[in-house]
């Protein structure tokens, strides 16, 4: 890897570009020993891409695809591969037409995104105006056994160029660079992953539930199993599977994903880009339910989260923040019970149904630290939660820093929520 | 720049070690061209190694510092110093009266972190148990001149072997790296900066407000002035100056600070470490004031960004968030006006005030968007203040994305607090 630009260098940008593409390899099982960054300067890019070349038998080169003066990788791949550079009539055309669609001319420094060396490729995907590369680049057979990374110094290699933008660079990288090196090492497979979304067991906890099915993966080698805590955003378990072709795959991971579910199903609150806030309004919305908020320990975060989506308002009705205990007292009518209890959770949970007009109340109260609160140690709180006339509460305990505390609280009462609105209809 | 480690190549750390450190060497004017990321594998840091000191004068290594068989960042250096390492025993007296301190004992592989290749100096500033190395190495006098980066080959260069803990690594580079790099480089200087944090202009109108002052440091080089755009965290603006000695940085800083202020100065909220909610939280509580919220469009931030603030609760009573507009009547008393205007804003403000029992009311009401609310369009916010029995009300608009406009809409209604504290004391 290879990523370019100076304003990496000064810090300006910090490089996820690199760290998404390493994620990307490992996942393809593609060894990845060496990034690079290095400014828009043609002759150090020209000696980075020599390095690489060197010590590894593909380079994937990331930036400088642009329109502009300083977007030189072109320049340097072609010093590289001691070619020229041509004009590509049908990329011009191709980023033409782009501009056209938008109802705009192509400005003329955008031909210079047609340059392609002589004997590279043009790869097929072309999500924005930079065309990405394939680039075969014929080495002398010199050694460099001080790395011992098994790279042949010579023969044939190849430089990947994709366009430092993300969203661009992902797309060309997933369906056409990591198939393109799979191919060249001789392998004809698609790797296909599935993240199950869960909050509830620890990753121990998860590791252990999902042991048999992780072992029974370990002998057959179908699939493989990885576990990623995200704060708020709960904890990931993602499936990855290789196997010939995308049909296979899918097979694949269905299988892997409804064996864990078995397992651990009840923690399971969605799939790759599902996130709490987002089930749980549709929960409420597909059954006409209405939603009131009374935060104390979480000070407004799960009101921040859920209005972050758009379109919340059909589900919320609003919330308070009873910050000030009088306010539990006045505003939501809760007993003068301790700030920190069951009873008070719960009854800030009827309060925000009857101060807010909503059909279910959740509540929150705690310790958020550092300091203890009426009594309570920090890391302790309550969460209330009001429906269908009823209610219930649950104490959890979170050993950790404010923020955490704070966080960690937020998902729990979202996910306490779910599981009522899924038990209430079996 | 050579960052340690395999979870770095992985993707499952992102390396902002090393944007830190090219930011930092960037501002201390030294040049640096290339970074490099290497998992723990001798052989491959050796390599990278020998390739970073052939293309530069300096080489920082970050990481691989640790008690752990995995941390063999000694191990390499002393490789290519082509020297043996040897235990240090002030080192590990050092770290042994740290796990004293802790009433811990040190653990017997903590050792190998006192080892310490032959010729190499320990970093008298030690943060953490890793001890930062400086590694004089002689290089034969080859030249890399494909490179073009002035580099000379050989000669006396110099390897810096920092942790990879970020803050134990910035206390090191910036107490210790940067001032040998500087003598190295025949300067016997210091780098300070200060930053004004500031809300209410943008970043062009900074500009030209401060252009005399920039075009003045520009002639006399004491100092230099840049712009940092942080979303909720407001507009940064830093000064950096370079001098003789601490004493005459802090001096020009000083003065730097002032003229600036002297423009600009109503936009700025604080310095350095300073938020624009911990500025509010003060000012209210020398003033013996409480506060309470009414967030329509902003939908928890604001009260989510106070509490998260330790001891927030003796200035804030609460927040309602009355995301269905029947709660705006219903709650807050507000008349039935458009849900976007400036009265709702101030009924809002003064409802917040009465039904939280606050001194001071805040309020916001508009449209995130995508979609306009009530005829009012994206971006469209109305923020109502209630202070003193009388209320006062602003309308901005952001043209961006939900997100941001939630965001850019919590520090507007906060900077709008401040400034009315500020001139209700004039």
């Amino acid at each position: 890897m290879v990523a370019v630009g100076t304003e990496l260098l000064l810090g300006q940008i910090v490089d996820t570009n690199s760290s998404w593409i390493g994620e990307q390899l490992a996942l393809a099982g593609i060894d990845s020993h060496f990034q690079t960054k290095v400014g828009d300067n043609l002759g150090r890019m020209t000696a980075a891409l020599e390095q690489a070349l060197d010590r590894s038998d593909a380079v994937i080169v990331c930036g400088g695809l642009g329109p502009t003066p300083d977007d030189i990788t072109r320049d340097a791949i072609a010093a590289v591969m001691g070619v020229e550079l041509h004009r590509d009539d049908a990329v011009v055309e191709r980023i033409r037409s782009m501009f056209y669609r938008r109802d705009r001319q192509m400005p003329a420094n955008n031909l210079q995104q047609a340059d392609v060396p002589a004997g590279a490729r043009v790869m097929d995907v072309q999500p924005g105006t930079a065309p990405g590369l394939i680039c075969p680049v014929r080495r002398a057979g010199e050694s460099v056994s001080e790395a011992g990374d098994g790279a042949t110094g010579g023969g044939e290699k190849v430089i990947y160029a994709v366009p430092g933008v993300p969203w661009e660079m992902q797309k060309m990288v997933s369906e056409c660079v990591l198939p393109d090196l799979q191919a060249r090492a001789g392998e004809r497979s698609v790797i296909r992953s599935r993240t199950l979304r869960t909050w509830g067991y620890s990753e121990s906890g998860l590791a252990e539930l999902l042991g048999p099915e992780m072992s029974r993966l370990d002998a057959t080698g179908e699939a493989t199993i990885a576990f990623l805590a995200s704060g708020m955003e709960g904890l990931k378990v993602r499936i990855t599977a290789k196997a010939a072709d995308d049909e296979t795959a899918q097979r694949v991971l269905s299988g892997v994903e409804s064996r864990a579910r078995a397992v651990i199903g009840g923690a399971v609150f969605g799939a790759d880009d599902d996130t709490m806030e987002s089930v749980v309004l549709a929960l409420m919305r597909s059954r006409g339910l209405t939603l009131g908020l009374a935060e104390s320990v979480t000070g407004g975060l799960i009101a921040a989260r859920l209005t972050e989506v758009p379109g919340a308002s059909d589900v919320l009705k609003g919330a308070v923040v009873p910050y000030d205990r009088v306010l539990k007292t006045g505003v939501l009518g809760a007993p003068d019970v301790a700030a920190v209890s069951e009873e008070m959770a719960l009854a800030m949970a009827a309060g925000a149904c009857r101060v807010l007009g909503a059909d279910a109340g959740l509540a929150t109260t705690g310790a958020a630290g550092p300091e203890s609160h009426e009594g309570a140690e920090p890391g302790t709180v309550w969460i209330g939660l009001h429906l269908d006339g009823g209610g219930e509460a649950v104490r959890v305990r979170f050993n950790m820093a404010r923020t955490m505390v704070r966080q960690l609280s937020t998902i729990t009462a979202l996910n306490l929520l779910r599981t009522r609105l899924l038990n209430r209809d079996g």
